[in-house]
């Protein structure tokens, strides 16, 4: 597994509230890739900051979101080729992760998330409409 | 305030095992920057992924680490020049943050911590030693 953040998710309880903190009130522009009442990405330098709804998270990364292991976000670690979300889960789970949710195809790709020994969540993700460049980051729609 | 995720500290219990897992289990280059027994950094393509202790976090948040509010992690903000620490405090502020922490001088330049409307922790930081790129990344020390 390549040292690699690509997206920090943050799991909100208001997502239009933290829309509107980033987008009007710091003035960050929006990506086109946002849905508007689902989720929100934000071009952060060399990453990206998504909002997505807390419980939605949850539920993606198989965690219950009302137990004390749960930090209500995660991190990203995305992959070129679809085969690498699971020799990447594979590789983790050697080093001492712990598998919440398998990989499997999702509408956006392939992903599947471990938890690192504090509990940490990871995302390893597969999503041809973000290209990962050369450089280890990711490219979002305009 | 620009878009920029420049570092993401993970407040941990038990730094020794994290690095365990980063460093020996998935083969990440331990950054010269770091501190053994204080602070891990690793350079993880466009950002900077630290581990600090979960109890040093809070405190220099100004948090209670054993509130709901605490979600035991905080985003940095890097700035190039001294003065934006306090210029982009206020600006969050003007945008709906909560001050936690006031900007402060502290042993590697200034910072100071706010909280997004969900709570969670914005760092502030001027550090001349892990300088800021053009393209808003920082380099850490080899």
């Amino acid at each position: 597994m390549e040292p690699r953040v690509t997206l920090i998710t943050l799991g909100v309880r208001d997502l239009e509230r933290a829309v509107a903190f980033y987008e009007d009130g710091l003035g960050w522009p929006l990506s086109g890739a946002s849905v508007e009442g689902e989720v929100a990405f934000f071009k952060t330098g060399g990453t990206v900051l998504a909002f997505w709804g807390r419980e939605a998270l949850a539920e993606d990364a198989n965690i219950d979101s009302e137990g004390s292991r749960f930090s209500s976000f995660a991190l990203a670690h995305n992959v070129a080729e679809k085969e690498e979300v699971d020799s990447v889960l594979e590789e983790a789970v050697s080093a001492g992760a712990t598998i919440t949710r398998e990989a499997q195809d999702v509408f956006f790709g392939r992903n599947g998330y471990f938890a690192d020994p504090e509990g940490y969540l990871w995302e390893v993700a597969w999503n041809p409409s973000f290209p990962l460049s050369e450089d280890g980051t990711i490219s979002l729609p305009d």
